[in-house]
């Protein structure tokens, strides 16, 4: 029996056979290796499939349907998460399915991530590129009985000649590559310099990448640049990894806690999820991740620290400390990330336990800190920072909006994928509703959601209490009175789509929290809302709602619509500008120093706003 | 199965039991843990047994007997390399034996290397202390509502009162223990700051420490030093553990260009090995490795290579250049060592493919590069280093003597223990020995081989050509003529102890290589041997020669005795000095910069001085 399995290894090993697979309805067809999973084959062609378990065949997100070619019986974890008639018709989990030959495999809307919109668009304010790393070309001599010197120093001999480079150093791990890979380029190449370290070699036609990661506790944004132009090659973004372990930060930390391995556990898993991550987006750009030679990462302080595998048990008690806040170098390497050998992770600083990296790179990348006037500034996301900029004063605060926005704990909840409802209008008895690719409704995204709930409130559907009244297409459900907003027969999953009191009720915490915040940092500043000039709006779900709903329900506050701006993902705006720009970097460490954070947990104002902002306006 | 495997893995992490071992004849009384090796034991507890293949039932080196207690029945393995009388009497594998009770165990002379000397004395020459990492003591505030100052701000806030440290970083693997360890210590501490990095966390009664390397092709010897006094607190040598997969420099580039993990495996014998010497070390000394702050580490260019996993091939190729020359700081978990979590190991410079660190360091220890006059220096090994000073000049060559002098490829040779014959003195027909420890002989190290041959060629035993001549103690043994050292009835191991023919020819070859480096390196500075005014002698070997037996021999230049000097090991003394000021280090930069490398191998001459060279005088 061993014997068999060793044998099996080998042959895997050797002679790996190829697969075709056809993936629809995106129509691409990509090669994979037998033994791998339909969902690596699909990650490492960066073709979106949705997995909050990493491939565990525990959450039955990357259901597809098999339409061609042949796989073996369902597996009884694959009984469970389909009918009968589902098996039938051929779905399956991608992550279970391991093609012995060619397959046509359709992902459905609900699955596939890579039409999803990303929010991970947003104007990149001007900088000029002055990246951590610069690609240096070197032409060297190559080594004979009159010149024996070493390979190191024939390359920092060459180096010295670079305007401000003395006796530059060369990376330990790049090391035990480069005399082999000086002799492979026949001694020209270009290799990655920063401040006086060595870091990465390329050969002579390729300068050095960037990589930008927003690590949100739910969405995990990259970007991939080129550090010579500082120009933005690609762009994805996947579900934090981490989720399984907990949907929030407070979860999460709670998770850390346990065991021995907790914290590891929760690294590896954030580590694993950006190295594919990484790998896509070079595959896509036809480059490698050993080119990526620096890489910036921003995220609240309770992602920063788990990215980091930091201690969190201090971020969980009062008074809420982070161990780290100022901004860290630290070698890829020395966190499990497959980069260039010598790349560094550049952290952007942290305020406080719960006003991270993340916030001060929207800041940086808005310029609100750097306005005049009374401007707010919300980066809405599972936690929401708020920062209000008032006269010389720069105030933040953290609050627990929790996933609602992104679409948990919402009966028809989804992210804002193919067929998602983004837009809701009530006219009488009668619901318009606009889909994301305008595909038949599987389900309600973030904006969707919100403009229902503020369409049901102006038609007095709901009260300020967020209570149902009874209309032509409200009912009972099973738990509590529903709304039915599109019937089965128009909908693209053969049921009526609802919102129900439930459903509402989680939007209140959620949007109460943020207001309640708006509350206090303004009367901290001695200011009314009537006094603000601006308000900024960051953040994956702030990008697409509808400001009009959001006042509508009282998320923002009643102000004229003019003065509201939505700037998309300006935390990974902010990452990206700190990847391209040492001088950005310096910025992000004045706002940090300037930033004075104001703690809610411990305050009474806080609870008693908290309650006042539940209601629907 | 698998569930029984599982538990018992469960059982043997919580609830070990302990077992006692007497050593004898050292009476030592250790402890260990049911499922531990007798050798493992042995190593954690300090108590030297020899074993060349780590501990893997191979080299039969670590044999011992066990005197009480009982151990099962012997392996096939242990049935090869002992006698069914030896097996009955106890003999057993010290690295196959798991005590699953008390023992008591006797290590024979030839196992036990404890006692033996391992020329690792040596005085260390004034150096004002002034290491690299430097013990500041640290005492915080704690975090309250009103000072919610993250806790590496708080610790480097306190760092920026010691002059000229701005802005402190701390090294991000200590960063993980960093927040747990201030509470523990109840935020009164000792940090080990170098430069402005943080690399070390110690309780406030404790400095950092630091650990000296000499690695030499066969022996590895360590030191263990206190970094704010400069003492040195324990001295310790074990065998060098890649000595399996190649006795000498050129067999163990061989073996790392061998498949794709030769040189991961070399690397990861010398880390291992170092990690169980710093851990013997420490543990005699009462403290922990994790309290080693910064490592110097000194070698050949082949070991240096080696141990940090560079690549040798050009090494072993002409025009033989290193990867790497100039000296290197790198992180000692990048290598896999377990020191402290930030320490360092820091590399001197090599010279060229053949004159490595060591001899770098060696200059360094001696003050041999700042002597006026004609000065010779040797650092005899496996590989002998030559370097001459000569008026203004410093040049240097390196020579294959091979491990004839360690006691390799002789048939009686042996490590310098206990009841080996360190001096032999030929009077008539009798034969005097001086063996160490005065006990009966086993065998015979390198100054008593060296003192055979010198006293069998004054004798005419030997004529120039090492040819052996009739004589009432020779005889034609197996390999044909030997001369009988020490006869059966009075040896400790029940035979006659011989020289043969063939052990001359060794020294020859090995005494022959070396001479004739010297001779170039005078011929090049346009000297002859009796402008010398003095000769070092350093190195493992070099120390315990009679240096009368040198000269007769023709190893050494014939001039008066009272111009030679032997210096010990100075190499490791070098790499002391190293350790605890970074002026020593600068003066090694200086060293390294101002040696002029003296390539052999393409040398016609050196060929025809080798060959003269290789008759006795």
């Amino acid at each position: 029996m061993r014997l068999a399995l060793a044998e099996r290894s080998v042959r895997g090993d050797r002679n790996r056979v190829s697969v075709r697979i056809d993936f629809q309805p995106i129509g691409r067809h990509v090669k994979g290796q037998q033994g791998q999973t339909l969902l690596q084959i699909a990650r490492e062609a960066g073709v979106g499939i949705a997995s909050l378990c990493g491939g565990r065949g525990v959450c039955g997100a990357c259901r597809v349907q098999i339409l061609e070619g042949s796989v073996r019986p369902p597996t009884s974890r694959e009984r469970e998460a389909f009918s009968a008639q589902e098996l039938a018709s051929g779905y399956r989990l991608a992550c279970l399915i391991r093609p012995r030959g060619d397959l046509k495999v359709h992902i459905p809307p609900r699955t596939l991530t890579t039409e999803q919109r990303l929010q991970i668009e947003g104007q990149l304010r001007p900088a000029d590129v002055a990246p951590a790393v610069r690609g240096i070309a070197v032409r060297l001599s190559q080594p004979t009985l009159t010149d024996l010197r070493a390979d190191v120093t024939r390359l920092t001999d060459a180096l010295r000649q670079e305007p401000g480079v003395e006796g530059a150093t060369v990376d330990a791990t790049l090391l035990r590559q480069l005399s082999d890979q000086l002799r492979h380029e026949e001694w020209a190449a270009i290799v990655g310099l920063r401040g006086h370290e060595v870091v990465s070699f390329h050969a002579a036609d390729r300068g050095p990448l960037g990589l930008a990661v927003d690590l949100g506790t739910t969405k995990v944004a990259g970007y991939l640049l080129d550090l010579t132009t500082g120009e933005t090659l690609g762009a994805d973004a996947i579900m934090n990894p981490q989720i399984p372990y907990g949907e929030d930060v407070m979860a999460r930390i709670t998770y850390a806690l346990q065991g021995v391995d907790g914290r590891d556990t929760l690294q590896q898993a954030i580590v694993e999820g950006l190295n594919h991550l990484a790998q896509g987006l070079c595959t896509r750009a036809g480059r490698r991740p050993d080119e990526v030679a620096e890489a910036v990462v921003v995220g609240n302080t309770a992602m920063h620290h788990l990215f980091l595998g930091l201690p969190v048990g201090q971020l969980g008690l009062s008074p809420y400390v982070p161990a780290v806040a100022d901004a860290l170098d630290v070698k890829a390497r020395d966190l499990g990330l497959a980069l260039a050998p010598g790349a560094y992770v550049h952290l952007l600083p942290n305020i406080a336990g719960f006003v991270g990296a993340d916030h001060v790179a929207m800041l940086l990348a808005t310029g609100l800190w750097e306005e005049e006037g009374n401007v707010l500034g919300l980066d809405i996301g599972t936690n929401t920072e708020v920062a209000l900029k008032a006269g010389g004063r720069l105030l933040t605060c953290s609050t627990a909006s929790g996933p609602a926005f992104e679409g948990a704990h919402i009966r028809f909840g989804m992210r804002a994928a193919t067929g998602a409802i983004e837009r809701v209008r009530l006219a009488d008895s009668r619901v318009e509703v606009q889909t994301i690719g305008g595909a038949p409704a599987v389900g309600l995204c973030g904006s969707g959601i919100l403009d229902a709930v503020a369409q049901l409130r102006r038609a007095e559907v709901l009260d300020r209490r967020g209570k149902m009244m009874a209309h032509p297409r409200t009912r009972q459900g099973e738990k509590g009175p529903e709304f039915v907003l599109v019937d089965a027969a128009e909908s693209g999953v053969n049921e009526d789509i609802t919102i129900s009191r439930a459903d509402v009720s989680q939007i209140q915490l959620a949007k109460g929290a943020m207001r309640a915040g708006v509350h206090i940092l303004l009367q901290e500043a001695g200011l009314t809302e009537a006094d603000l000039e601006g308000v900024v709006v960051a953040g994956a779900f702030g990008t697409y709602i509808d400001l009009g709903s959001a006042v509508t329900i009282g998320m923002l506050p009643p102000l004229p619509l003019d003065r509201f701006q939505q700037v998309g993902n300006a935390a990974g705006m902010g990452a990206r500008l700190a990847l391209i720009s040492t001088v950005q970097r310096a910025k992000a460490l004045d706002i940090a120093r300037r930033a004075k954070y104001v703690e809610l947990t411990n305050s009474d104002r806080f609870a008693n706003e908290f309650a006042r902002a539940m209601y629907l306006e």
